[in-house]
């Protein structure tokens, strides 16, 4: 089978040697600054922010939840994952080039005592004393970008938040005052529709096999919804780590987006030149460079 | 089984009546634009433009060339089509957030003598000669960006080229100076890639379908390629719809953007504000409103 050169991109990063102690003409891909970067460039998804969804056929999703983005939403999800509100539940609705979506997907369901909600619309907060590193290129929809922890957010003014990325999680919600508990969530899984940004409740980013949604059926309903309900996806169970035997659960790091070799990375994301690529960009959005997350020991 | 007010979005928009006739409270919504329109804002895609790929499951993926922006990988493109190149190969790579690629993907196969290509590297054209509707709102990759038929395009200085959006197909390459030939596509599945763009050409738009691609299984190997023969998607044919019988072939047309309804369409794309939306964005990227597409008859 031929390896047509869209393909050869990655090819090369993973197949070029780490970057030489001498100088070298071969310049260092983005592989190899993700390979190089030191131990304290990384930090781990602390336990309970780190949410395990296990479907019907085995296969598993991992999410970081953002509670310094929006606290209480991520403390009611916590709650709800641990009264077993998802478990049993189901992936609803998968609409192209927008969102797939889960949970209970039923208005006759009630949610556990004390988790109904509705909580207060944590669409955006504070930006005092929220560490952002921001992105040094245009934004269509903000006057400042740039990254939190893992996760992309803006800036305006004194106020911050979580902007639609792909693989971004929010909060499904009714119209206003409704704003959701937690207990429906999406994921984005197109192009990233930031109109919704400050419209809704952002609580995460999928870390690891969100394969397992982007590639199901699309819904033929309106919207994406499945309109039968043997369409539905079950959700075996959904586990927060730290509820784990600490010994083996699954764990990640991200690539601190205040550390150099983040910023090496987001500069050569934005310039790439090399066999493949003849004129650098001179810039990458937001939702194109997500930092770095992989899987460790746990 | 409850509908949550991120579906509520599109449902409201489905369920509102046309503009009526005297002024009502109520704004047209984006559908109400769109059924509004007047026939001569609708451009039809010209047959010779219109590709079918029939897979082998029945389904269909409906694309427009794009000559304008690379007349001779188009040309190619209908050659290779005319010359059953396309008919029992298959979609061979799904990379999830990326692309979906299909052709033979087989170095040994050969294409047609005088379709063989390499074809000059068309990544962009002189922007004198190309109508663009400009969009009114900061880009990230490109100082002015818009709209040329149903195409995304950016423009710099004196040159133009289509970008790298949700659906647009482009043509597989080797490393410079084989820039490909057409006999294998790909289409962006993701959040738009737009640092490829003037790296490769891009020669067209998914109209319809794009599902039957978007949700097929990832590709676990490197890049997103099937790793076993029988993984593959089979590509029963490829057509050309000026090559099928006027009588009853498949058409489509194009909300043109230079007509007052596009740009009404827009307008509020960028500006959402209803039962819903609290806070419009104020702004909409390039990827985010291409232009609306729809079926005909033929």
């Amino acid at each position: 089978m031929k390896i047509m050169a869209l393909p050869l991109i990655a090819l090369l990063s993973v197949a070029a040697a780490p970057p030489p102690a001498i100088p070298a003409a071969k310049a260092p891909t983005l592989a190899d600054i993700v390979s190089a970067a030191k131990p304290g460039e990384w930090q781990r998804v602390d336990p309970q922010d780190l949410v395990l969804i296990d479907l019907a056929d085995g296969s598993r999703v991992a999410l970081a939840l953002a509670p310094a983005l929006a606290p209480q939403h991520v403390a009611n999800i916590r709650g709800l994952i641990r009264a077993h509100w998802f478990d049993g539940g189901a992936i609803y609705r998968v609409q192209d080039n927008y969102v797939v979506q889960w949970g209970q997907g039923d208005d006759d369901k009630k949610a556990p005592k004390g988790l109904e909600g509705p909580l207060p619309a944590e669409y955006d907060r504070p930006a005092a004393g929220l560490a952002v590193t921001p992105l040094p290129y245009r934004d269509t929809f903000a006057p400042k970008v740039g990254y939190s922890g893992p996760f992309p957010v803006a800036v305006e003014k004194d106020r911050a938040w979580m902007t639609h990325c792909y693989g971004i999680v929010g909060v499904a919600r009714g119209l206003a005052p409704d704003t959701g508990n937690g207990g429906e969530l999406y994921a984005v899984l197109g192009q990233s529709p930031r109109q919704l940004d400050r419209n809704i409740a952002l609580v995460g980013r999928v870390l690891d096999g969100f394969e397992h949604m982007t590639a199901l059926p699309r819904g033929t309903g309106a919207l994406g919804f499945y309109e039968k309900p043997e369409q539905r996806v079950a959700i075996k169970r959904v586990t927060l780590a730290a509820d784990l035997s600490a010994d083996g659960r699954p764990a990640y790091e991200w690539l601190r987006p205040e550390s150099a070799s983040f910023a090496q990375w987001l500069h050569l994301k934005a310039n790439r030149h090399d066999d493949f690529y003849q004129r650098p960009a001179g810039a990458i959005d937001l939702c194109n460079a997500l930092p770095p997350v992989r899987p460790v020991k746990g």
